[in-house]
């Protein structure tokens, strides 16, 4: 990848704020399953929360993903980093 | 269930304090997340932290559910609420 | 675990049933696709397809998984082999 | 998408070849399963084999969404179709 690509491959900016909302939202959701756990709780309701909180950052993910497929991979061939971009996006999603 | 049996099915203490730890860490993880998204990373980066926190918050999912699988899940022939912990369970694990 | 208790930690006769019925019919899925294969598919249906039998796949397992936490898990504590049902439960479901 | 662009979209052929050896294989495996499942199994041995199934078709999604990355969408701005191909590429990805 060339440096004027490289410079330019940034994640957009409004799918920038929108993931800023979430992930704000889901810290706010850690600190109340940590809230919960100064209590006694229920196993169960515990993993349900990870489990939400996990949900939340999929979403996030998949925002961001799509940017990136839309703005940046789609647009490889153009620029000639197919291989770079494929590459990583192959290992991000491995841990989907 | 009966109501002492309820009372008892709480997450053992020593796993709770190891929870806590690890969702504190994780809180920690999302604020570095969040202040990356204050500059403008490249989008496979941002996934690739997101995936972080989530294998983070899918370790201590797995971490209380083996402590509800030892601790309640085995002995609910016992205290006669085999089908309510089942089925919970299996709700539980569909969002893994 | 002692023998008489290894000796009836068996898949229940019904949900076998229903295991094998789901099973050859994601076989013949799996028949499908490959014949899709012979010819010149578009990828996203091929991915589709194969998310379809996964998605089989995982109803069998979840049926599975199911009977396994009623039948045998469940009575872990009475049986006295708790400690090695959990470890390979856990180990399982780490791969789902 | 012109009739030109979706003409040429698919599957390119050793992908195709890889994809057929290793859905052949999954087909054995589902089969050496159902043999399984005709006498009286383990459930946490059934268990195992789907989810070695599992692995190995989420191995072919793998080799068929690389190929799909590299030779459709990567060029999808050069043809046009980037809305289709991400919106379709993340309808997929969702059941992963």
């Amino acid at each position: 990848m060339n440096a004027v690509a490289e410079h330019t491959l940034h994640l957009d900016a409004k799918v920038r704020k929108d993931a800023q909302n979430r992930l704000l939202s889901a810290k706010g959701h850690l600190e109340s399953i940590l809230k919960m756990l100064e209590g006694e709780p229920y196993c169960v309701d515990v993993l349900k929360q990870i489990s939400a909180v996990q949900g939340a950052l999929s979403k996030v993910g998949d925002i961001v993903l799509r940017s990136h497929l839309e703005h940046h991979v789609a647009s490889a061939a153009q620029r000639g980093d197919t291989d770079k971009l494929v590459d990583e996006l192959m290992e991000v999603l491995k841990y989907r």
